[in-house]
C-alpha cells in the first residue's frame, strides 16, 4: 500500500501547517464540521446508559481526526458540558473556536431506545436546549475552509452557515433527517439545492423523492442540485451516485451491533475527513473515502456512544480497511463461453 | 478478460462432450439439477399473471445453460405440462431424461402475492399435485455427475437423491425455506449436515440458527455440516462465508424490481453453472460465481417468470458481469498516516 500522489496537490492560498509522513510532506487541508455536541441515553437490547456524550458533530469530528486535517467546529453547548470532553477532542486538534458554551443554558440532550433488531428506533426524550436558538456563528479564522460538512441541524442554520463562508469550499457535504422532511420541507429542499454531496438514509431518500427504488429516487434527489448523493443502508451497507456512476460499498458483518448510535455522523466524519486529507474529489477517490467512512462506522458501533472510536488507533483503521477489501475484492477474468 | 486456465482440468473418469471456444478445448462438467418443474400464477404492484412456468429446478436450468455444462434435471410434471417449455429446455441442452410426466395428473402450482415492498409475500395457493409422491429418480446415464444442485423440496426427497448417487458429487448445494424449517426441522438438519454449501436467504438463516446476528447465524450452520454457507440478502446481496472468510457481493441496484420470482433459484443456478464450467471450488471462484449467479438474478427480476432469462444472450450476461464489476470496484491503496 502507498500513499496517492493525489494527496500532493499545494494549495498556495492557505498558509498549511505541514506534516511528516513516510519521508513525504502531507498539506493539511481544513475541515469545517457544523453539527450538535450533545448529551445521549441510549437503551439497546444489551443495556443502557445514563447520559454519555453524543451529537453529529462529535461523531463527525472524532472520525475525521484520524486523518491529517485542520479541523475546525461550529457549535453550541451549555454550562453543563464537561470540560475534559473538549480537552479530549482539543487533543484531536479540532478547533474549538467556533464553539459556543452558553452560559445559564443546558446542552442539547436526546434519548432513545432501540428495538431488537437494532435497526428502528423510538425517540423517548429530546430537548432541545441550547440548540433551539442557535446562531452558527463562524469565527474569522475558519474563513477559507476547503471542505465543509453539515451535519444534522435544521435546514436554516445549515444554510446560514453557507452563506456565511465568504468563499465556497471545494465540497459542500450535508446530512439531514426525516424530521425535518416532515416539518420544513421547502427550507430543507433549499438548502440540498446548495449542496454537492447529501448523505442520507434509505427511508430518508424514499421520503425525500417519493419513490420506493433507490436507483430511481437517486435520480429525484440529484435533480435538486446536489451532483453526488450517498444513501446509507446501515448494516446493508452504502450506495454512491454521481452522473451515470454507481457504486455500492458493503458494510463489514458484524458478530453484534452493540449500539447504532452515531454511524452514519462517524460515516460522514470518516468521509470528509478522507476526502479533506486527500484533497481529491474525484469519483474513484470518493470510493475509497466511503470504504474509510464504512471502517470507522463498524467500530462505532461495538461500544456505546463514543467509547469505541476514542480508544482505537490508526493501525486499527489501517487494518479494518484490509477487512473491507479482503470482503470486496473479486478477480474477474470471464469470457461467457 | 481472459479465460481462467482452471477450466481446463480433464476429467478421465467421464466421456465428457467438448465445446471449442475461442481455440480453446473446454471440457464439459455434468450438473445434476433437482427441483420443481412447475406453474406460477403472480401478483405484483406492477401486475398479475395467469398460470405461467415457474419452479425451482426451471429457473436453475436456464440459468446454468448460460455456461458450457452437461445439464441434467430431476423433477416431476404432470400430464398438463407444456410440451414447448421441455423442447425449450431441451435447446438448452438440458437433459430431461430425468423428467417424469406423471399421466393422469397435474403439475404443481403455486400462487402468491407480493407486497409493495417486493421483499415480502403472502402465498395465495399451493397446490403440490405430482410433487406429493415425488420419487426422484436418478437415471443411469446421470451417475457420475461432478456437481449437484438441490432446488427446494422436502428435505427426505434431496437426502434421497445424494443416497441414490453412486459417487459423491465434488460439490453439493442445496437450497431449503422456512416451510420445511417449521415442519420438518430434524429432516432438515439431517439433510443439511450431508451438503457441502447450503444457500438461504437471511430471514431463513435466522430461522435455521436462532440468531439474528448473520455472522453468528453463519456459525452456528456451517457446524451443523456445511463447509460453505451462502445468504442472499435480496436487494442488498449476498454474503459467503467458508472457514473464517468473508465475501460481500452486492446486488445490482435496479430502477424497478417487476417480479422476484425464481431470483433466489436463478442465482442458484448461476452458480452452480459456472461453478461447473469452470471446475474450479476455491473460494476465489465461488466469488466469481456469486457475481455470475447475481448477474442472473438481477435479469431474472425485470419481467414476470422466466420471460426475461428466456430472452438474454450470453452477451448480455457478460455486460451484466461488467456492470458488477464496476460497481464495486476499488483501488485502495492507503496509509493511514
Amino acid at each position: 500500500m502507498k500513499l496517492s500522489l493525489k494527496a500532493l496537490h499545494y494549495n498556495p492560498v492557505r498558509n498549511i501547517e505541514c506534516t511528516i509522513f513516510a519521508g513525504v510532506k502531507i498539506l493539511d487541508m481544513a475541515l469545517l464540521t457544523v453539527g450538535s455536541v450533545a448529551f445521549d441515553a441510549i437503551e439497546t437490547p444489551f443495556g443502557k446508559t445514563d447520559k454519555i456524550i453524543g451529537g453529529a458533530g462529535t461523531y463527525i469530528a472524532i472520525a475525521a481526526s484520524f486523518y491529517n486535517n485542520e479541523q475546525n467546529i461550529v457549535s453550541v453547548v451549555g454550562e453543563d458540558f464537561p470540560q475534559e470532553m473538549l480537552d479530549q477532542l482539543s487533543a484531536r486538534k479540532v478547533n474549538l473556536q467556533g464553539l459556543q458554551i452558553k452560559a445559564g443554558e443546558k446542552t442539547f440532550f436526546w434519548s432513545g431506545r432501540y428495538h431488537n433488531d437494532m435497526n428502528s428506533r423510538d425517540t423517548l426524550v429530546t430537548e432541545l436546549n441550547v440548540l433551539e436558538h442557535f446562531d452558527p456563528i463562524i469565527p474569522t479564522s475558519y474563513q477559507g475552509v476547503d471542505y465543509l460538512m453539515l451535519g444534522n441541524l435544521s435546514p436554516q442554520v445549515q444554510k446560514s452557515v453557507i452563506e456565511r463562508l465568504e468563499t465556497r469550499p471545494k465540497l459542500i457535504a450535508m446530512d439531514t433527517m426525516n424530521f425535518w422532511m416532515d416539518i420544513a420541507m421547502e427550507a430543507l429542499k433549499e438548502t440540498i439545492s446548495m449542496v454537492d454531496l447529501l448523505i442520507i438514509n434509505d427511508e430518508e431518500a424514499r421520503q425525500l423523492s417519493g419513490e420506493y427504488s433507490l436507483v430511481k429516487a437517486s435520480k429525484i434527489i440529484r435533480e435538486m442540485g446536489p451532483k453526488y448523493l450517498i444513501i446509507k443502508k446501515g448494516e446493508h451497507g452504502a450506495l454512491l451516485f454521481h452522473n451515470n456512476k454507481m457504486f455500492y460499498a458493503p458494510a463489514l458483518p458484524l458478530e453484534e451491533v452493540f449500539d447504532p448510535t452515531g454511524a452514519g455522523d462517524t460515516f460522514a466524519g470518516g468521509f470528509m475527513g478522507y476526502i479533506a486529507s486527500t484533497d481529491d474529489t474525484s469519483f474513484e477517490n470518493m470510493k475509497r473515502a466511503i470504504i474509510n467512512g464504512s471502517a470507522l462506522a463498524s467500530f462505532c458501533v461495538e461500544e456505546f456512544g463514543t467509547t469505541r472510536l476514542m480508544n482505537i488507533t490508526k493501525k486499527d483503521l489501517q487494518e479494518r480497511i484490509e477487512e473491507f477489501v479482503a470482503l470486496t475484492n473479486f478477480e474477474m477474468e470471464q469470457v461467457i463461453g
